[in-house]
Formats: C-alpha cells, structure tokens, sequence
C-alpha cells in the first residue's frame, strides 16, 4: 500500500466533504479511481438537495464512474472515503464489484464494519472487498462533529 | 393486511418483472405507494442496460417517489417486490425511512433476510421496516428460475 497515494486522495475526498458542508448536507466526500490511480469521480452526499436517501458519496461515486466505464463492474477500482461506509453503501461497494475501500473516520453508530456485519467479505455474497480504514480518522471525523454541533446550535438558538 | 390489495400490488410489480426480462434484465419489479395505496413508482432492474449495479428496482422506485414527494423521507409508503430484497436494497429502503415492504419469491443465496442479515430491525439503526416475505412466491420464482434456464441453454448453444 502506497500510504502517501492513499492520503493525497483522501485529501480530495475530504474536499468533496467540505463541498457537501457548503451546502447543508453531512460532510461526506468520496473518490473513485481506476487501477492506474486515475480518478474517474469525485462526489459528495446530495441526500438533502435532491432529495434521496441513497444518494450517499459512495453510491454517486459508483453511479460517475459506471457511466465513464460503460460498465456496471468496476473491477480493479478503488473507492476513497472520508466516512467508513454505512450497511447500504458497503453493499453497492460489493455490488460494483469495487477492489479496494479506503475509509477515513470510523462511525460506530452506523458503519458497517463497526456494526459487526460482514458485508465486505461475506462468503455466500458474489464479491469479496478488501476494507481499509483509519485515514485521516481525526481530520474527518473532526469535519463531521463540528457540523452536527452547528447543526444543534442553530436548533436551540 | 388486505391480502386482494397485496396481491394486485404484487401483479403490477410482475409485470414490470415481465418489462426487465424482454430486455433481458434479470426479472426482478418493484411498486412503491403510499399510505393511501396510491403508486408512486413502478419501475425494474436495469442493471445491465444502465448499467449501475445499483440500480435494482428497488433503488429506482425510491428514486422515483422520492423525485414525487420531494422528500428523501417515504414515511407509510410502502414497497412490493417480486424478490426478496438484497442487502443493499434492504438497507436503501430502511434509510428512505420506507414502513411496510412485501416481498414475492424468496432469495436464499442473496436475500437480506434469507442470508440472516438483521437490516430491517437492527435497534442500532434509525429505522425499524416492517417485512412481509412469500407473496406469490411460485410465480415470482418461476419468471426468475426460466430466466436464468434460457440464459444457461444460450450460452451453451
């Protein structure tokens, strides 16, 4: 694993966060790459201004780079995430049939790894993803609290 | 329950699974209503047409009601699905907040309830869907289970 490769696309996915902070939506951004390292998108939670409760960073991420390949296998790919993914997301990853997924903050009260299920390495599932997570923990968890403290500030004012 | 209104349900939802095998999509449809029974979405798998490994009908008939509503949130609307949902629709539905699905054939190698996945009733996620499995369930199997035989008997002819 090449750990400067990792944190300078978490950095974009972080990025992509700030994007969806901007406008409201929980800060969470993702970055999609080939095999070669080439990025072929970079997206952001939309769930508020769509609205749509799937359209997480992960699925977007998906749904751009299906269309640039022409393909619904997104094999060799990477998926770079500033949030470790939820049960839904976990199981698009699969689905997609994504290789690698790099993960920033842990969320214990949501993500799939944290919850004890085992969707990225299931057996009886058709694909099995390799899960890395950790990245930037502070950095991008940091992000996601100061949002939701605003968030409580702004209800109680 | 109103077992005649599950069952009308479920026949528009076969039909669409009819619409996805002519385009030689695996046969899998979706209705969503609300609680008033009105349908907000009819739609199918277009996985391979798309293509998007998200795009299962039950992702689409979110969409698509959410598009309707203008909201993310499809609270007492329910979903009819002619196969028992995987876990990444599983997931979908109960983030769309969705409160009653019925589901036609089982699916014991992908089915999120079938593979003993808890997604629907977790405690330790937001929403609690409640699942109703088996509506003509022999049916809904057969479409899938002829499909797959003529997929096999092409490949080798």
């Amino acid at each position: 694993m090449n750990f400067d490769k990792v944190n300078y696309l978490m950095s974009i996915a972080s990025d992509m966060a700030y994007e969806a902070e901007k406008m409201g939506e929980v800060p969470v951004g993702a970055v999609l790459t080939n095999g070669h390292g080439d990025i072929l998108a970079k997206t952001f939670n939309t769930k508020e201004q769509t609205p749509n409760a799937c359209f997480h960073a992960e699925v977007l991420a998906i749904s751009e780079a299906s269309k640039k390949l022409n393909s619904w296998r997104l094999l060799d790919c990477d998926l770079y995430v500033t949030l470790e993914p939820c049960p839904m997301c976990m199981a698009a990853i699969s689905q997609a049939r994504i290789q690698n997924i790099f993960f920033g903050a842990y969320d214990p009260k949501g993500g799939a790894i944290s919850l004890g299920l085992n969707l990225h390495k299931d057996q009886r599932l058709n694909h099995k993803v390799q899960v890395y997570g950790g990245f930037q923990h502070h950095k991008n968890s940091r992000l996601l609290s100061n949002f939701f403290k605003q968030k409580r500030r702004r209800y109680k004012a």
